[in-house]
């Protein structure tokens, strides 16, 4: 459809504030966090609908005249998801943005998919509760996270985004708008569609509307940060505290190095250095200090109330010495608590202008420690830096495929790395390890169109074959998302 | 096909034994727990697989010659979904009876579809593990829960099945193995197949194997019985409760009239009478007893370690008499608080003899007084005894629709209700009721064959449609499960 008549048209049905069509405009909606070049790609046009209805009447013209459409949440994916991979029509969230309803009696709340991660925690903790899944970043819609049923560091207590959905308003491909599940929690009844719609990023249905579960907030957390002298003992340690009754809300395995690059980027120290406001554990009895030879960190986090948490505390604290542990810091007051975790959401803001590619592995907790160590025989044979962090609790290992080079265990900022050698080679070996502990290629990224050439090798063609008839089903033509997962 | 060929070419792929033809064996398999001779049905032959490959071969041989299948778990459901409704070959599990793995490491278990649950938690309990799930019937099998995505009394604090399930083989309907999911905890690569064959009811594929998560088992457990003289009381007090930090692992509602039933039936006092060994705190400071004019109890189950237990029993014995209950007695120990439950788990059995259909509604938890109000207000100007009670804190309220009549607030046991009249009258009403609040026809059992009637009422037309639609896509001859859900 020619662009004129397509704006026109467009403008008809969302008014003419709601359509962009400006060539420098659009830029910033050819691509997502995701850093190579080679998935951009610009839409011929973005739009702002109002409501479901919008998108339905968009879906139904896109549909008649074939053009491809694109969903766009905050843009805040990793794997080019919501890159208008085909051109045509990106949709846009901004004007679904409010929280229709706190329901207190019931523990839940109800938003429109273009509400912010940040608005929903200010909106749910000044009613009094909580929403445990926090993917990395604030400024991802609620759409794209239930897209990609994103997970995040609060994931190891009470599971990833799919745990807290309860109800969608979807508008499938052709335009039916549809509502799945409700305020119950329960449900046997049929398929469940939820779940199918609930990772499917957003090529199965453009997700409008979605009630979520809450939980009361903890009375108390503390925050215990834990230096090691070798990864290995770090995440050794983590098996032997997912044993325990009591989970911890995150349990997080950090490196010194990317800490070190973290502390350069933001100008300020990782705040365990100064370890004053700190209670601590130590092995000896004396605060070993953290930087002499700390290799690893683990980062947990445990909530409940006041005796509770200080008794997990304690047994954890108990697990880590146990475990080689130098010291373990516990942070028990808000500030200093705040401090460390937005130290920890800026560590990815700090390897992004010189990370290739975030990986986003998962394997059996068991084998976290193994996969981790052969990706780090990788870094030395290949002499690229591959910091490597993430979820421990969750067996969720980002590991970060650098431009910098590698030396004498350590990152080597002097060499400057060539993406289009050395990457290729060493993502397929990190991959191929993750296929041989049982793992899986993606724990909560999703599968956009970065990581789509591993998907055969994850799954056999019977289940894409599967997928790929579900899909087909819904969207015959193929215009909603294209080219994406598959 | 004839019965003497088909046996022949069941016999070649499981063996003479595994095969049985004879009308008087096969009565039993033609119906399952629930009570009307509506749904029952014969199937050609029955055939007990020893492994997925023989199931592969059925499937194979049915989709030839156009044969309906039918998978049979325990037998335990309560809708049809294990009736074989068009004939046919009738697959039962008692060879697929082996616990493959319990993973210590990762706190996961595999073990074979035809696992009864009773055989489950005593594998598990043995090596220091937890799985909390507990739906009624202890002889129902894994891939039957899995299949219905069961749900149980302690599926407050952890969720249902469907929260536990990692892994599937699963024989899709014209005979392919596939494997789904791993030991790994998170996933969003792909649609997930995992989920949409949770709650598939046995339509979408054979479940031959699950990966299930287990927990650590809680230190402490203790079990608080709380009568109220008012049923919108003890279920208004539920609420209350749900917006704590710590969750109960089960809040039950129950009621006084079939607990006498239970004690009729059983020959056995309900545990609470005789309130000798268990603590309490009471309204007054003295024990009021439980039987005079008590309507409704509360059963909640506390767990964790034994502070965090007192500190929080006391805390819901709190809101509970704030709720008005008449008192709150508490089971600390482990053989009064077994007695409990085991009286409780006898309560369907007491039922059942007299019981037409047990409803599985599934309301906002907010809407359960109103809908158990509604509820009795029908059992009163019908004249039929409804006792409904369940899982008060997953808003699932199973109503009874029993054979005996209602009088002066009481059951009628001198009049039989003719089950042809008012049966039908009265369903139609408590689901008209449970649409209005927002609800759902089945929050646990399924839709099998029974509640087929209602889905329409329940789920839109593209909804319907599209769960058909991947019905199509995996058994175009429609050969497995024929007749279920749609």
């Amino acid at each position: 459809m020619a662009d004129d008549k397509l704006i026109k048209a467009l403008q008809d049905i969302v008014g003419a504030k709601g359509v962009i069509s400006e060539k420098d405009r659009l830029e910033d909606y050819s691509h997502d966090e995701f850093s190579l070049p080679t998935i951009k790609n610009l839409p011929q046009v973005a739009v702002r609908p109002n409501n479901a209805d919008d998108i339905s009447k968009i879906l139904k013209l896109a549909n008649k005249e074939n053009i491809p459409v694109t969903p766009r949440g905050g843009g805040t994916g990793l794997c080019g998801g919501c890159v208008p991979a085909k051109g045509g029509i990106l949709i846009l969230f901004d004007n679904l943005n409010k929280v229709l309803e706190v329901d207190k009696e019931n523990l839940m709340v109800v938003v429109e998919a273009g509400v912010i991660l940040k608005d929903l925690y200010a909106c749910v903790e000044k009613e009094g509760l909580f929403f445990p899944p926090h993917p990395g970043d604030d400024t991802a819609t609620i759409g794209g996270v239930v897209a990609t049923n994103a997970g995040g560091s609060r994931a190891v207590k009470h599971g990833t985004v799919r745990n807290f959905i309860r109800g969608l308003e979807v508008v499938l491909p052709q335009g039916d708008i549809i509502n799945i599940g409700g305020k119950f929690i329960k449900n046997s009844t049929g398929f469940s569609l939820l779940h199918l719609l609930i990772g499917s990023e957003g090529t199965l249905g453009i997700i409008t509307k979605a009630t979520i579960s809450l939980v009361a907030p903890p009375k108390e957390t503390s925050t215990l940060v834990v230096p090691y002298n070798t990864i290995h003992d770090a995440i050794k340690t983590v098996p032997t505290i997912m044993k325990n009754n009591a989970l911890p809300l995150a349990i997080e395995f950090i490196e010194a190095d990317a800490i070190e690059l973290t502390e350069k980027f933001t100008g300020k120290d990782w705040p365990v250095k100064n370890a004053n406001p700190v209670r601590h554990y130590s092995a000896n009895g004396s605060a070993s200090g953290v930087s002499n030879g700390t290799k690893e960190y683990l980062l947990i986090i445990v909530d409940g109330e006041k005796d509770e948490v200080e008794r997990i505390s304690e047994a954890i604290a108990d697990m880590c010495l146990k475990n080689n542990a130098k010291d373990v810091f516990v942070a028990d007051g808000k500030t200093k608590q705040k401090e460390i975790l937005e130290f920890r959401s800026q560590m990815y803001e700090a390897m992004k202008p010189n990370c290739i590619e975030t990986l986003d592995i998962v394997v059996p907790i068991s084998e976290v420690v193994n996969h981790v160590e052969v990706v780090h025989k990788i870094e030395k044979e290949h002499k690229i830096w591959l910091p490597t962090y993430g979820h421990a609790g969750d067996g969720n290992a980002h590991t970060h495929i650098m431009k910098f080079g590698f030396k004498d265990g350590r990152p080597d900022f002097s060499v400057k790395k060539d993406w289009q050698q050395v990457y290729p080679v060493v993502r397929d070996l990190i991959h191929e390890d993750a296929k041989k502990r049982g793992g899986m290629v993606s724990g909560e990224h999703g599968i956009g169109l970065v990581k789509k050439e591993y998907l055969a090798d994850f799954l056999d063609e019977k289940q894409i074959g599967f997928m790929k008839s579900i899909k087909g089903i819904v969207d015959p033509k193929g215009i909603l998302n294209p080219d994406k997962i598959f």
